[in-house]
């Protein structure tokens, strides 16, 4: 990857040791065996940093790139390392500054539904926090259970819960930040609406650590919805699937999850599914539902019965709680079992209008004759998101397998769509950036990163 | 409000005729009588334009900044000219950009639930037709009627519905517009996710007319709600209803609505409800859900008994039709009643969270006595948004109201909460920025600014 000499000066013992002393000796980790640990995240690629830094307090991170500014090294913002772009490496070396210690709840404010966290606090742990005195944080990524809502934010992260309940921008009410001078703001609102200046908490959020570090979010919450039902139908044809995804909405239906699985994804995790005839299928469909019981028992029978009109040939109607996690732990498994099988793999986060999405899936096997790869879609089928598991035989095809992405991502552009949906850009797509966005659109982006970040020290090598 | 020098030069012959030959002559307006018609807006500001240019496309809006950056004259874009801030008025003079005749709705994407528009749709010319196929856009500013989608957008405009739907800004998926330098641009997606680079169409959106020009939206649509059900409780004070509104969201209900008035408003305007006792008591509270029938016909039954729970002395449930468009009608019309009612009108809205309202609103009368004005106070209680109508007897107490006001702010953004929930900065709340946003953050949105507008052609004299 590094093909240009590293434009950053090595982190001498005298800078390390200014940082001790800046941050306290406590919170930096400079023990070789355990920066490894830190040079990694769920992505392919590896950079190990020359020094750890355990945040505990927005202090420690105003002096760290204080001293950034001063000595010009990078500063690579960490939250969980949960990641599938490399956001969170130290592409140049220098400091990763890991805000996993920041994990505290501050505040859950049942009377305006409002959650104060530090940026290194797990989402499911949030999630539970609300739960007990009757609150609900939608957003979901796949990871829920190890991520924090630090790197949430740093990369607009959302889930299958997207189709209802929006993606983590739309739950930053507010947030405090340390921005790459060492200066700390105060971005957005602690209250459901406001319009004064221009909105650099929503600038922020999904900015992957290039624009500030995130100190404390004050985050929406809504009510918890009482009851929630699951439906799973199993189609002829990825088609049939979608076109009645396309009915249940268009009849006004929101399921909190619309989830999709093709005919590949269910040879290989099908036999693992709690019923039957999975494996022959050619697609699976997840959906459902919250709110209200009375209502939505009602709502889940006439999602059945949509997707029987759709010529579904199987349908479970709200199978037992049990099953219910069983088929989530699957669904929530294939990337992984799709990684395990072969030498080569590359997950892709396309999206297309969801109206497209059995076009663009059935599209696929022609890329894979030209490119010598095989492919394993799934995804959230009620906003266009499809997680696509590229793969292949060997690593030796990789270049062949690269060249194959930018068409098939061409494609999706063309068909008005996104080359990334939930996972960003960071080290991982940024040769392809100028494919979708215009030569004017990043000059105008570089030159807010440089308003933020004149030194350039923080997380360089990202996004752009 | 002029104090200083106006830093443009005047609009000369010379340049005047440029304009006419790079947009055309039909497409400008000189003559002073039709000039007025562009110098005011919903506020008390008056600043007349040396020149109007009504654009149909974007070519004439990228053709009009160049040259605005050539002979440096301000340009300032106005939709429908519904805003409350003087935000779409030439605060130095110069072109107004009226988008008014850019006015079609482009498509509406049935399969995929979006809208692409040009600015100058009326709001609720789109809510008509995404109705007529089924389809819902719920932003619902108090102008829906004659306030336009690219106002709305440049606001980031809200109304009743915040509380369930959000606001504009969750609405915009992207937008096409023409950056202070002539530049056309692309942000954000056609899709319902997207995390490439940052999030520019965000940023312009509510940056009110100050980054660029909008010159296309594209705009999410969700199911129409089948049916919607509406409830009026008046409680003896705004106490009562404010822990009513606390307790239907903590039971895990959300209105599509919440408006409250207070016993000020309700002398004013009881008289016209079609109900009894509404003058006498101390507050009044209209909720409204939607949904499927079956169910939001037991919810507002729930609803009503929660307001009794909080002592509410009187629960209209369900009027029909006619008596529920005579209500909205009085809540739209308070404002105009108030303000034809005293020679001193000034309109804040100011949000704080919203288990505070009831608290922040009785402590009102203490700034009255102070500062000599009477204040009525209405809005959405679900959102903590609330419309202060302050008023004076006299224009001469004018000063001492300003100075209410700031004192009152202060009080705002002591108890959490901001200056501006809807309307927005514009030339009527830039004196109040410093005391919402720090010296940096600031400074960072003057840079920003500086990024898209280097010669600061585009509405100068407004936020900042």
């Amino acid at each position: 990857m590094k093909t240009i000499d590293n434009p950053y000066l090595p982190l001498t013992p005298e800078i390390a040791a200014r940082i001790m002393d800046a941050v306290g000796k406590d919170a930096c980790i400079t023990d070789p065996r355990k920066l490894e640990s830190f040079s990694q995240d769920a992505s392919e690629f590896r950079c190990t940093p020359d020094l750890v830094v355990e945040a505990v307090s927005a202090d420690q991170v105003q002096a760290l790139l204080r001293l950034a500014n001063e000595y010009r090294f990078p500063v690579v913002p960490r939250g969980a390392g949960t990641g599938l772009t490399g956001g969170a490496l130290p592409f140049w070396g220098g400091v990763v500054l890991s805000l996993a210690r920041m994990n505290r709840i501050l505040s859950i404010d049942r009377e305006n539904l409002i959650a104060v966290v530090q940026p290194g606090v797990i989402n499911m742990d949030l999630k539970r926090a609300a739960q007990n005195v009757g609150l609900y944080y939608p957003p979901d990524p796949a990871s829920l259970d190890t991520c924090s809502l630090g790197g949430n934010a740093a990369t607009n992260a959302a889930g299958p819960s997207c189709v209802k309940y929006g993606t983590t921008r739309d739950y930053v009410l507010g947030l405090e930040a340390v921005l790459p001078s060492g200066e700390k703001i105060k971005a957005g609102v602690q209250t459901r609406k406001g319009v004064v200046g221009y909105d650099l908490a929503h600038l922020l959020v999904g900015s992957e650590g290039t624009l500030c570090v995130i100190t404390e979010l004050t985050l929406k919450l809504i009510p918890n919805p009482p009851a929630i039902m699951t439906l799973v139908a199993l189609f002829p044809r990825l088609a049939e699937a979608m076109r009645a995804v396309t009915a249940i909405l268009g009849r006004g239906h929101i399921p909190c999850a619309m989830e999709f699985m093709d005919r590949r994804c269910l040879e290989l995790v099908g036999d693992y599914m709690p019923f039957d005839g999975v494996q022959e299928s050619g697609a699976f469909l997840l959906v459902e539902v919250d709110g209200v019981p009375e209502v939505i028992q009602r709502e889940i029978e006439i999602i059945g019965e949509i997707c029987l009109e759709f010529e579904a040939v199987n349908v479970l109607l709200a199978p037992d709680s049990h099953k219910r996690a069983q088929m989530w732990a699957v669904r929530k498994e294939v990337s992984l079992r799709i990684e395990h099988h072969f030498p080569l793999y590359i997950p892709e986060d396309i999206v297309v209008p969801m109206g497209r999405i059995a076009e663009f899936v059935e599209g696929l096997p022609r890329f894979e004759e030209l490119y010598g790869m095989k492919i394993y879609s799934f995804g959230h089928a009620g906003d266009g998101n499809i997680h696509l598991n590229i793969t292949g035989e060997s690593r030796d095809i990789a270049r062949r397998v690269e060249e194959g992405i930018a068409d098939i991502l061409q494609r999706v552009l063309a068909m008005g769509g996104t080359i990334s949906g939930e996972h960003g850009i960071g080290m991982a797509k940024n040769r392809f950036l100028h494919m979708e966005l215009s030569k004017e659109s990043i000059r105008i982006q570089r030159e807010i990163k440089k308003v933020f970040d004149p030194a350039m020290i923080l997380n360089p090598g990202k996004i752009f």
